[in-house]
Order: C-alpha cells, then structure tokens, then sequence
C-alpha cells in the first residue's frame, strides 16, 4: 500500500485507527478455546467488529510467538484475513544486520505479506536499510511511549540533540516518507513538535492513547499533516472492552467511538 | 545454566566457541531437501560434528522465521536436542516492554527452553528487565560489529562516554553477571578495554571473529577475565566449511581447528 493509498483510506473511513491484534490466550472468552485455533477466533471477530473504524491493524508478534508454531500459523492466518485495503504492521522491534535482515524482510514481507514491520535502530544503518523494500514501510522506533524511554532514547548527545532526534535525522536519509514511517509515543504529546521538526511529512505509529494516558486532541494537534500522517494505535482498550462474550460488539463500539473522535478532529483540520 | 556452570564446561571443553546455527535453505545441501524438515537434519549434523568442541550454540531467529510455522518447528526440535551441557543462546535481538516482553520470555525461555535471549536496548529498563529470569542469561546489544554501529552505539553523549558506555552501565546496574551479558563485536577489538572498565566479571557474546576480520588472539588479550568471560561466535566459517555432503566433517574440522587456537589462549592465561 502506498503511503497515498493509505490517505485515501483515512479520508474514506474518516478515521486514523489502527487497531493492535493482541490476543492473550489467557484473556480471550473461554467458548473460543473450543475452537481448533482460539487466538484466529479471536481476530476474526474482532476483525470483523472493527475494520470499518479503523485503517490500519497491528499484531504483535510477540503474543503469538508465545504460542510457537501454532502461534505463527494463526499470525499468518490472521493477515490473510485482513482485508486488502486495510494497512497491516507486524509489530516485531526486529533489527539485525545483512543476509539476516533480508530474512527478517522476506519472513515478513513476503511470506506473512504485511505492509510494515517496527524495526529496533540501535545497530544503525544496515540493521535498517534492508527492510526497505519495494511497496513496503519500515516503521522505526523514535520515541517510545514507556518509562524506558528516558534511560537511552531521551539522552542528549554532545551535538545537543536528544538520541531520538538522530536516529530520526539518520534514518530520514535512508528513506523516505514513502517507505519510511516512525513510533512515537502518545505520552509526550509535545515532542512531535522536535518530530515534525524532523519528519515534516512522515507517517507516525503513536501507541499511548487511552491505556497509557496520553490525550488525542493534544497527539493531533502537534502532530497531524495535510495528509494526517498519523495511525493512532489501540490494544487493550478496544480487544478487552469486554471480556465476556460480547467482546467483539463492545470492540466494535469502542473502535467507533474512537473513530468519532477522529472525524471530528479530521474537520477541524478541514481535511474531510 | 549458571556462570559457574558455563565456566566448568569451558575448563573441561578447553574451548569458549559459540557455533551459530543460522542454516539458509538455499545454502544447505541438497540431499537434506528430501527430509522431512531439511533445516533439522542440518542442524543436527552440525551439532553432532561439533559439539565436542564448542560449549554454546546460537541459532538466530530470522533463519527459522523465515520459514514461517516450519521454521519455528525446526528451531525448537534443534534446542531440543542440543545436549543440556551446552549452553544455548536464542539469538532473537528482542525487545519490548511490559506484558508483551514477559510473553517473550516465555516463549523463549519457557517453551523454547534457550538459557539466553539476545536484547536490543534501545526501549531502556522496562525492555530489558522483564527478560530477567531466573536461571537465565539476558544477553545485551552493546557494541556490535557492523558498519552500523557507528551510527548510534559509538555517538558520544553529554557527559563524554558513547551510548554503548551508557548501555553497559545502565544495564549494568538492573542486572548481575550471573543473570547478564553483552554482545561486543570482534571488529573493534581494543574497545573491550573500555567495556571490562564498565563489566569486569560478564560474558561476553563475541561475533565478528574471522569472517568480519577480527582477531581471536586481540579480543582474548583485550577481554577475557579470570573465568574466561568469552563466547566467541563462529557461524558460516563452520556451518559452510563446505558446501558438499561432507560438510558435518569439514564444520567439525573447522570447529576443531578453533578450539585448538583457544586451548593455547587459555593455557597461556593459566585458566586450564
């Protein structure tokens, strides 16, 4: 998907959600486990549920590696399901250099055929380049939406600036806004101001709403474009607003909400 | 497996070779593609060829991964059948945070039963410490030995030390060497004289020696401690010594040739 496509997507459905696949065996209502694969049970519905609210939908691996093999069948089977129009993210923070990138790439790209994957920057340059691939998006870690992120990604180098802004500076001359997105976490809201400064038209992934406390209002202000540039992320608050066995129409509904939320700041920018 | 223990296996083996499993199914002979999981049969091979010789093995992540719910079905039979007196390290260059970084450790240290995961610390605390398990090693990104790693490990800080400095020092103080490690590359040898500053006593994950064109007998006198405090990773130099059906024999020659090289190291510090 192009990152045009991907904007025609937010203008349609009035909505920059992007929707986090991630189900925990142990939380899921207990009449799916009967099913042969409970976790693909799971999506599905949620899936079915929310897709017309959201753009985008972002599986971390890690709740299905968790499972082994039979996790990443239903990783697989869970992006075949997505439909075509929808951007999907593998949210695996991989990063590793040469013939083993290309490897990660093609795990990902090719045969899970996502649309994106988050990649981890520390080891530089070609732990990064080789997830640039046609038609796909590298989307790098930048500044993080936990605690954590004090301990190295907000330390100030002796030029000045902050790590997080060089790994910006340096990964925008790898790629470009149209292969090329970053996270940026919902919590420090002003900081996409240091971000735009950087990535002027770059599409950010911000996880942090909601759960994590950072306000959306305050994520659009200082951080949407003229062509929204944002895929605001939601988990737990969407896939667990129930955890009865109405979970996937509560999912539905709290999807819309958030959707509403969009379209009215949406307007505001005049952008529908 | 404890530090004691990986110590006690270095004395006996004279050896602190790492032999990484990284089997490409376009590299491995053909004969293994009329098995039922070719990748298994390579490895187990390789692993029967030289596991009087090394006292770890490492496959990485992205070489199964790449095979999608097989692959993840090969690399678990491969850890199964490593002998449990070998240490094992699952070279995933993880990291994430909270829940979802508990749920990589359980899939790798649980399920998978590794005795080490490799950690990318860009995220800080909470994406390294969730993976501190009892009985198992973290084993941290510090200064690897790609070109890369001068992008963001080797940048100087404020206070004058280079991020890797401060990765080794904060990680430093959420863990013990009984419960940590680090990944420094054999490229920049006489950068361990700054590491053993910060980590005296900690394993040290060493690749880059011989294909990348570092020294073993550099990163011995630069790095290693009263209890050795090395794994020095060989991966392709042994895995494809050849590329014919001789290629356990020759990988066992290979592996054979290098514990040598370390005995000598080792006598010359009165360690064996």
């Amino acid at each position: 998907m192009t990152r045009q496509e991907l904007f025609q997507n937010i203008i349609q459905k009035k909505s920059f959600l992007c929707v986090g696949l991630d189900p925990d065996i142990k939380k899921i209502p207990k009449f799916l486990l009967d099913f042969e694969d409970p976790i693909f049970e799971f999506n599905k519905r949620i899936i079915d549920a929310t897709k017309d609210f959201c753009v985008s939908y972002k599986p971390n691996t890690a709740f299905y590696e968790a499972l082994g093999e039979k996790g990443w069948e239903s990783l697989r089977k869970t992006l075949e399901y997505i439909p075509k129009n929808i951007f999907t993210i593998a949210d695996a923070k991989r990063g590793d250099i040469g013939n083993t990138s290309q490897l990660y790439a093609k795990a990902f790209f090719e045969n899970l055929n996502a649309d994106s994957l988050t990649i981890a920057p520390y080891m530089g340059e070609d732990s990064v380049k080789p997830f640039m691939y046609p038609g796909k998006f590298v989307i790098v870690l930048g500044l993080t939406s936990n605690p954590g992120a004090a301990d190295f990604e907000m330390l100030y180098l002796q030029d000045g600036t902050q790590l997080f802004e060089k790994v910006l500076q340096k990964t925008c001359e790898w790629g470009t806004a149209d292969n090329l997105m970053f996270v940026v976490g919902a919590t420090r809201p002003q900081m996409l101001e240091k971000v735009r400064a950087i990535a002027p038209e770059h599409f950010l992934l911000i996880p942090g709403v909601g759960a994590q406390g950072g306000s959306l209002a305050d994520v659009f202000k200082y951080g949407a474009t003229s062509q929204a540039g944002l895929l605001i992320n939601a988990s737990r608050s969407i896939i667990y607003a129930s955890t009865g066995n109405d979970f996937a129409e509560k999912a539905g509904e709290e999807a819309m909400k958030l959707q509403g939320e969009m379209e009215v700041l949406l307007r505001s920018k005049k952008l529908i």
